[in-house]
């Protein structure tokens, strides 16, 4: 065990000096504070800064001096700029802060490497890791930080080839001690795995929400679950989405050509709908899809694994679905899953809930029996 | 008035013959024999009618006349068949039916007003109206059946030219009677509409699960609910989907040249990353996306409407989130939507909420007193 890996997880000693305070810069200060470390923040924007500094997430790097540190004691350096100017950020703080280990966290990786490699020593670049916390929600700035934010979220570690053991040990630990779930790829495997389970949902997303744009009113009055779930993303931020899909086109690309072949099949199939074939060829489409989407992990990371939903009708107020959950767990069942149905034009609620398949029949009767109107 | 309108709605009179007991069917039946109307049942399946007939959905076909009553007597016979033999029975019922409305529920509408036109007389003709009730859950089979199925879910009435008045008023009666909301497209807008809201969403999730197939499990790991939620539907079953795309495979090649438009318009940018407008295009591609996502109607079918979300952290037990939505209900806010938040290796839970705009701040600020664990 070295020297670093005895402080174990749950120990990172500052300071810290965090460089962008946007909602996920800003977090990682409110999450290391609770936990004592001294952090310091930069950040471009002199409002985003006091707005971090006034909300607990550090003092200003300014103040570094005035504590009695000069560059060569800070620790630790996460940059957490925009993605597009994180390679720069990143080496320059490897020349400012000689001692330290400098981490970004963009959401994509391989090019950030690239581009570090081309500005730094060796020596530096054997103190800068590549990291990328999947957590963000609706909101950005500072203002919408939490510390708890990546509590049980994955934090995905990727070292390049250079990277010491040390910075590695030093970004696991910062990982770890804001509750985050820990994670190792290379970059090129981050950056192949996130444009599959997230860019390519994304792109899928907003191609499908597209094509709603020029119909009728009438017909949308029509939607339902189905279309509310696979467009829900279509709504994110196009501004970082740019960056992100710009800076990962290389992995995008191939997995466009994938599913541009299978659209094309499709559309062939459907312009001759009867031909022979045609129907076995949209049921081993459709069936590729259910082989694909069995193949997502389960709740908690687990295995993927299949629940049973049943659905309950409630009146449209919150005490009512409080009223269903307390009887279920009264009644003993753990619930897997739930959502709220919507495709309604009355005030009648539909709750969804998942459970184990072998409490689902229980469960129906125990509610039915108590006077609720379970639908299966 | 017409004499038909009188009766107004709610006031469905028997004797009506159900054909097809599957889980709409059998689900119909249960409804109306809920509201006293005497409901007889055919299946091709005789377990199928076994079950339905056990369940409390109808009384066998063959019980007709031991109830006093001829063919002529009966007033509506609901076809619930497979979409691929609709047609067939509903020319069959008309001619066996003589005084009947026939309707039938079967997915797409257009196909099958042109088979029962080329194969009924223009009296039968008058009698016949399809519909399309659009509720529908992971079971299928009578077992499933629920006379709510139907509750606040769209029913959509697509007359044909030739279609009575009076045929119209008792398919909206069946719908009304059944809680359904009624809904009324020309079959052809019909078939556009939920081409676009209901079978592209299919697609392109199936498309989209479809590259999950070959990528490792350390990839999947990474899957977060912006995958879950958009490949949610790709679980459902080929032998169904396979007959309602290949019936709608007309609006639905429309629907995908667009699609396949949008998506080389985007790997020809994503090929050039680099080139001048290829930023303007990525933004261009995720705005459009924003601005369908947008115009989809709110719950209750209102206009579409943002919501604020804030998350709570709980500890992954039911009796945990009935206590935080007893207690957003004693707070007074009203919950628009909810969801639990899987993206975890460790048993806590998220669960979103959504409320109003206005009610946000207040709910953080009230939960965060109360002990809660609120991210934003």
């Amino acid at each position: 065990m070295s020297a670093f890996g005895m402080h174990g997880p749950g120990q990172l000693t500052g300071p810290v000096v965090i460089i962008g305070t946007g909602l996920l810069g800003a977090s990682i200060g409110l999450g290391l504070r609770g936990r004592n470390v001294e952090v310091f923040l930069s950040d471009p924007s002199p409002t985003n800064q006091a707005v971090a500094v006034d909300i607990g997430a550090g003092l200003p790097l300014a103040e570094l001096t005035a504590k009695g540190y000069d560059d060569g004691a800070v620790r630790l350096v996460v940059v957490a700029s925009p993605p597009d100017v994180t390679a720069v950020v990143v080496a320059e703080a490897l020349r400012r802060y000689p001692h330290a280990v400098v981490t970004d966290i963009a959401s994509v990786k391989s090019g950030i490497l690239a581009s570090v490699t081309e500005q730094a020593s060796a020596e530096e670049l054997s103190r800068y890791i590549g990291t990328h916390p999947m957590a963000g929600r609706e909101k950005s700035g500072p203002v919408a930080a939490r510390g708890e934010l990546f509590t049980s979220m994955p934090w995905v570690l990727c070292a390049g080839p250079e990277t010491s053991p040390e910075a590695r040990e030093m970004a696991r630990t910062l990982a770890l001690d804001l509750a985050a779930t820990v994670y190792e790829f290379t970059p090129e495997e981050h950056d192949e795995a996130v444009a599959l389970v997230s860019h390519l949902p994304q792109v899928m997303s907003s191609l499908l929400a597209s094509r709603l744009q020029e119909v009728g009113e009438h017909s949308l009055s029509l939607a339902g679950n189905g279309l509310r779930d696979t467009t829900r993303i279509a709504a994110s931020d196009p501004k970082l989405w740019v960056q992100i899909l710009g800076a990962n086109a290389g992995p995008m690309v191939e997995i466009l050509h994938g599913v541009r072949e299978d659209l094309n099949r499709l559309i062939n199939t459907l312009e001759a709908p009867e031909a022979p074939g045609a129907r076995l060829d949209l049921a081993q489409l459709m069936s590729e899809g259910n082989a694909g989407q069995a193949r997502i992990p389960g709740k908690h990371g687990g295995q993927a694994r299949s629940y049973s939903w049943l659905t309950v009708l409630v009146d449209d107020r919150p005490g009512q679905i409080a009223q269903l959950l307390t009887e279920i767990g009264e009644i003993g069942v753990n619930l897997e899953d739930m959502r709220l149905d919507h495709s309604s034009g009355q005030n009648v609620g539909m709750v969804e809930i998942s459970v184990l398949p072998s409490k689902h029949d229980a469960l129906v009767e125990e509610l039915s029996k108590r006077g609720w109107k379970v639908l299966q």
